[in-house]
This record gives C-alpha cells, structure tokens and sequence, in this order.
C-alpha cells in the first residue's frame, strides 16, 4: 500500500492538476520571483501585479501633483471604508461593517476594550484566549489587563477546551480561527454559538483565514473581528489590518482609542469627541494613504474570484503537499502537526522536525520559500491565487534532495539569525 | 509710513531674497506641480523628488523579489528605529530616543498612559492641556480618562496660562508646541522646567515643529514627545508618526499598547510579554514597512541642512508674507492672528476674515494653497526647503486680485464641501 502510494503522485499529475485548476489564471495577477516556489503569502502575501503601478501613480500624481486637495478630489479620506467595503465580501460582512485600519495589534486593543466596557458583560472579570495564540494577541490582552489594575485575569486553555470555557463568567474572548502554528481551523459558527448561549461575545482574529477561508461573518454570529492585511490579502509588508464590527453593536461601541478619524465630523474641530455613527468610529489617526493604496490593490486580487472555489483549490494544494511528503519524504522523520481532515484547518501546513530551522534555509537557498516557527517546525502556506500544484511537487522535491545530499548540515544554516 | 510701505517692496526684492536664500537648491529635492504657490507644507509636505523612486525599488525589488526575506536583507525590520534615529538629529535627540511608528493619536495614547503609569504621579488626578489644542490630542485625552473611569479629569486652559497651571496636581500636561490655528510658539525649556518644579511631565506634540522649529529635546529637558510625519517631514500623506521617550525615561516606561515589535524579542513568540530594552518597547503591530519607506525620504530632505538655517529662512518668509498682505491687503480685513514677534510662532500664519473659506477656495483655484481652518481662519505654511521668497509675491498679489475682482463671491465658493 505504502509502496504504491511512494510512487503514486507524478509531477506529470501535478501539471494535469494546473491544467485544470480554474483559478489558474490568477497567478497573472502578482510578480513572483523566477524560479521561486513561494509558500510564505501566509505570512507576507505576493505583489499584485497591479500595486506597483497603482502606486506609482498614488505617490506621483495624487500626492505630487494634486498634494492636499488628493483627500477630497482622490477621496483619501474615505479609504478605510471604501476598502473595507471591498474586504466585506471576501468576509461575509456587509461593506458598513468592515474598515482598514491601523495595525492588527491596535485593532485588537480597540475591540478588547471597546468589547469589556459594553453593559451587558459587566461583572464578568475573564478573558479568555488560548495557550497558543498568536502571541501579540495574548501580549495586547496583557496590556489591556495591565491597565485594569486587576479587574480582568487571562485564563489560557487549549483550542479543544474553548467551548467548554466559554461560561457566564467570561467577559470577552479572543479566539484566533486559524492557528498560526499547526494550523488548525476552529469553527466559527459553532463556537459564536457557545458565546452567545454564555452571555459573551469573541473577539476574532482572521489573520490566517481572511483570503483563504470562506467565511461568513454576518451569517455565522461574528460580533468582532481583526485581521492581517499582509498575508492572504496580499496588502504588502506591514499593510494596513482590518476590523470588522457587527451593525447591532456599532451604536454602543466604544474605545479609548478615540482620535479624529473616528469623530463624526473630523475637520469640524469640535473640542469634543462625539464618535461618528458608523464603523468609522473605530478609526483613530490619520490613516496611512500610502499604506491603505497598495492595501486596496491586495484586496483587489480577489476581484470576481469566489472564495468557495479559493477553499478548494487551497485544500486540494495541501492534500497534495501532505501526501508528497508523505511519498517522498517519509524516511526523513517529518511530521505533520496540521489537523489530517481538511475541514478542520486553514491554509498552511506546519511539520515538526529536529533540525527544522537548519532544513528550511537550506531549501530556501534552493528557491523553496516556507518559514520556521520556534521551536521546531516548517511552516508552508499555499495561497491559492498564485501558487499551483508543480509548484507543491517542485517544493517536496527539493525538500527530499536537501535530506538526501544533507546540504542543511551546513554550519552556517544552523545560526538563528533570520527573525522571520 | 503706511504710503512707504505700501510701496515697499517689489517682485524683484523677492526675486533677490530667492537668489540670496542658501536655501534655494533644496527645492530641487522635491517635485511640484508647475504653476502653484505651495503653502500648505504644514498640512500635508510636498513629494520629494527621491520617493518615488526609491518607493518603487522597495515595492518592486524588496517585496516583490525578495518577499519576506526582506526583513532581514534590506533591514525592514529596524526600519521605525533607523528613521527615528535620522530623525533624533532634527529634534535634538539622541538616536535611541526616537521611533518613528503608528499614527500621532495613537502614539499619543502610548504617552499619555504610559506618563500616568509612573510611580512619581500617583495620586494626581489632573491631565493638563489647552483649550485650541488640536482635537484629536484633546479627544485622545478623553478616551484615556473614559478608560480610567472618572480616576483623571482634563482640565483645559489658555495657552498663557499653561506654565501657572503645572502644579502638583497635574499629572501630565498634554501641550502642543505649535498651535495649529494660530501658530503660537510655546517656550519648551520654560515650560519643562515649570513641569520638573511641580514634579509633573509634558507630553509634547511636535506636529507643527517638526522639521521646521530648531528643536532640542534633550538639552531643553523634554522627557516625552509625539509628533506627525506628513507635514514639514514630508512622509506623505497619512506617514507614520514619531515618538521620543528621553533616555532617562525608557526603562520604567509602559503602555497598554504592547503589541509583539515591542517585545524583547518579537520573533522568539514567547507566551508573556516582555518589553524591549529601549525606544523599540514604545512599538505595538507590525508597522507600515510602504509608509516607512516614504517616511524615511521625506526625512532625507533634511540631509545636510542645518534647522537654523532653517527656522532663519521659515521666519524671513513669513515675516515678508505678512509685510506683504499689509502692504497689498490692508483694506480688505484680513486680520493677521499668529503673534507678531517672530520668536513666538512657527512655521505658518493665520489670517481670520469673515469670508475666509470662500476667498481660499478661490485663490487656490487660482493656484495658491494655503487652508480654511474652521471657523473663519486662512492658514499660510511655510515649508522653508521649496517655500521662496516669490511665491510669497505671488500669492499675496492673486490674493489681492481675488479681493479685487471678486472671484470668491462666485456660489460655489461658499460651499462647505471641502474637508481639509
């Protein structure tokens, strides 16, 4: 059985694969390296074809020849919603719900707070997140905690215990859907559902799934959400994060993150803060124009591409990277901390191994781009827009020759001194 | 004497400030459109000529080619502290005492919490600031004592009663250097050592001084400072902000806002957070890595230049504007609200006119861009690396021939439908 399975998968297979693959056509869309198997856009998405040239006109003409006025005659200043109303889509949110904004980190600050000072959870003294989230999530609901001088405690449990967890005593919970580490998927509806029986809400982190899950905000019960803008949506480095806020919360919602952008008349100069009526109220400073232009021409990427057929392509990418690994590299000791059924994970898959940070230098040396999580895993993201099935068949391939030829002994892929 | 005056200068006496100014070749590092007076550099800064460039080699080169590995190979990674230790120069700062992150609100967020964190203030229950202070640092405000629950209460004053008001009641003082309506300069030396004698702190916003007041933050005694990147530094619309924190300050300095870049070490993903030695701790999210690069050409522009010669050149242009609209506007009413002694203004002047919104449409329709500030204020910046002496000709005189045929009388002039 294993011995037919080792042989099973051609790369031949894998060219059929492509030659069938619907979204094919996508990849035209973004620059990609020659020669370069990208399975990183988890963590930095590719450049859009289209951002450079976007942007060389946002810099030079609207800036340079249209300087202050580009806020009105290029609309700079309604940005964040107008993106945001793009991003909708791809979320299952309708446009008045979503807004780009700020850094995930600092979404995530206005959503815990603005989340622990609604009525109906006052008294409640948990927040509650898991032990293995990302940690700047668990960092922020250190610092909102910090700031409580003692009012709130961080109860950490593992991703199988959330449900149980989610009781009449927890104030606000922050549950990223798809972990960045083993990239397990939790189930958005059916936990909203759990909160909403305890009397709580979940602040969710998209990071990982925003581009690559479908997902369905409005329909599934979401109150709260963030996400990265620089992974499966393509935003480029550092872009713009977005949050989302459900329309029956908007009304009550507040942050101490209060500044101008989120006032209801910005350049009224009123001496006092009066939120606006909308999502807009969770802007805070002067939005990053350059940052929010090639942010729009991320989102854009996905422009009449529908996010059922993203799912498929990206499961069916991972299978196959599974079993070639699994054909190819079985002897070599890697394995696979991702959830077998692909219902229950996102886009990526993580392998544990001894010398895994030794490993993935080597084979990046050889053009095959995934990354290293502490302690001991490769990390592979597939991102259905541009990467294809010879490209999973391309990167086992070379993962197999690195094992075979021990190119990764080499001393210098064994000094930690990459950060990402 | 007013006869003389009237006639006093000429064109040509611009013409020959221009080609006396030891300024004049650094207009040559910015791009602008042909034919207008640019006077709005204290809102947004004009494009420099090297931006687009380099912008598009970060887009294209550095994501687009080396993608993630951009962090390391092309240093995005310290990216907020290489342009915050360019910066340091221009405020009279050390290299380790400035970062350059966020927005202004939300750094000022930072400040302010981390200010009321520390021990030596306890108990004092007073957030000191002005009353015409921009809105976003009073609204910020606000959100911070929401947040503490009725523990601070803002205590506005006038500008002139500001040093009589640092008492042992106040906690911090949230003081803008550069009043944004009326330019207003506040003596900064002064001021901190009224704040050090009442055992308090201010919390500086330099939007307006930045890049265009000499500045000396450490030998004035300045513990902690915010300020904007798209006005006199000219990081583009909506850049990343700065922020100091004196040396002296750092090691005991926290902030609710403790995303992972501000962790000892952001790539070990360690479950607690534990703040980085320095400035890098005042980071939160994964910043901008577009906008910095933009950020860090519009610093650029000051390569080389000394801000002496800069505020020399910024107070002679205004001071020949001023001299201009009296001599070439005295009858039509333009009252002149910045104070007149040079040494108590920055970089801008505000003239109030019942009909000051219409009468700045037209002119700018006639290429002259200056601002409408709320409720009847024409703003006038003067950015000294591409302002000259006759553009200050220029403008004062269609000024006088808008006032003089009445082009601002025209309907759609009196539309309030422009929002900066």
């Amino acid at each position: 059985m294993k011995q037919t399975r080792k042989k099973g998968i051609s790369r031949a297979n894998c060219e059929v694969l492509d030659a069938l693959d619907p979204l094919r056509d996508l990849r035209a869309r973004f620059e990609l390296p020659d020669g370069a198997v990208y399975l990183d856009g988890n963590s930095l998405g590719a450049l859009p074809r289209r951002t450079a040239e976007r942007h060389g006109a946002l810099v030079r003409e609207e800036w340079g020849q249209s300087l202050i006025h580009s806020w009105n005659k290029h609309d700079w200043v309604t940005l964040p919603q107008r993106i945001g109303g793009k991003l909708a889509r791809i979320l299952g949110a309708s446009e008045a719900e979503v807004i780009v904004t700020d850094s995930t980190s600092v979404n995530l600050f206005k959503l815990l707070t603005g989340a622990l000072a609604m009525p109906d959870v006052k008294g409640r003294r948990i927040i509650l997140s898991e032990r293995g989230n990302f940690p700047s999530d668990l960092y922020i609901a250190e610092g909102v905690i910090a700031m409580g001088g003692g009012k709130y405690t961080l109860k950490l449990v593992e991703p199988g215990e959330v449900e149980e967890a989610l009781n009449a005593d927890v104030a606000v919970a922050l549950i990223t859907q798809v972990d960045y580490c083993s990239g397990r998927l939790h189930d958005m509806a059916q936990l909203n559902n759990c909160a909403k029986n305890a009397g709580t809400r979940i602040v969710w982190d998209l990071s990982h799934s925003a581009g690559a899950v479908p997902l369905e905000l409005g329909r599934h019960g979401a109150e709260l959400a963030v996400g990265c803008g620089y992974k499966y949506l393509n935003g480029g480095p550092g872009a713009p994060a977005f949050l989302y806020v459900a329309k029956s919360l908007q009304a009550n919602f507040e942050t101490p993150l209060s500044g101008w952008f989120g006032h209801q008349a910005p350049f009224a100069f009123e001496p006092t803060y009066v939120p606006a009526a909308g999502i807009e109220r969770l802007l805070c400073g002067t939005p990053s124009v350059i940052a929010l232009g090639a942010m729009e021409c991320g989102i854009d990427t996905f422009e009449g591409v529908a996010m059922d057929a993203v799912r498929k392509k990206s499961l069916a990418l991972s299978e196959l990277f599974r079993a070639l690994v699994d054909q190819e590299c079985d002897e070599f000791g890697f394995t696979c901390i991702t959830p077998p059924d692909p219902e229950n994970r996102g886009s990526h898959l993580s392998f544990a191994h001894k010398h895994a940070y030794a490993i993935m230098q080597a084979i990046i040396d050889r053009g095959v781009i995934g990354d290293f999580r502490h302690p001991d895993l490769m990390r592979f993201g597939f991102a259905p827009l541009y990467v294809g099935f010879v490209d999973c068949w391309d990167a086992v391939t070379i993962l197999r020759e690195v094992m075979l030829d021990g190119a990764w002994r080499a001393d210098n892929y064994h000094k930690l001194n990459r950060v990402t």
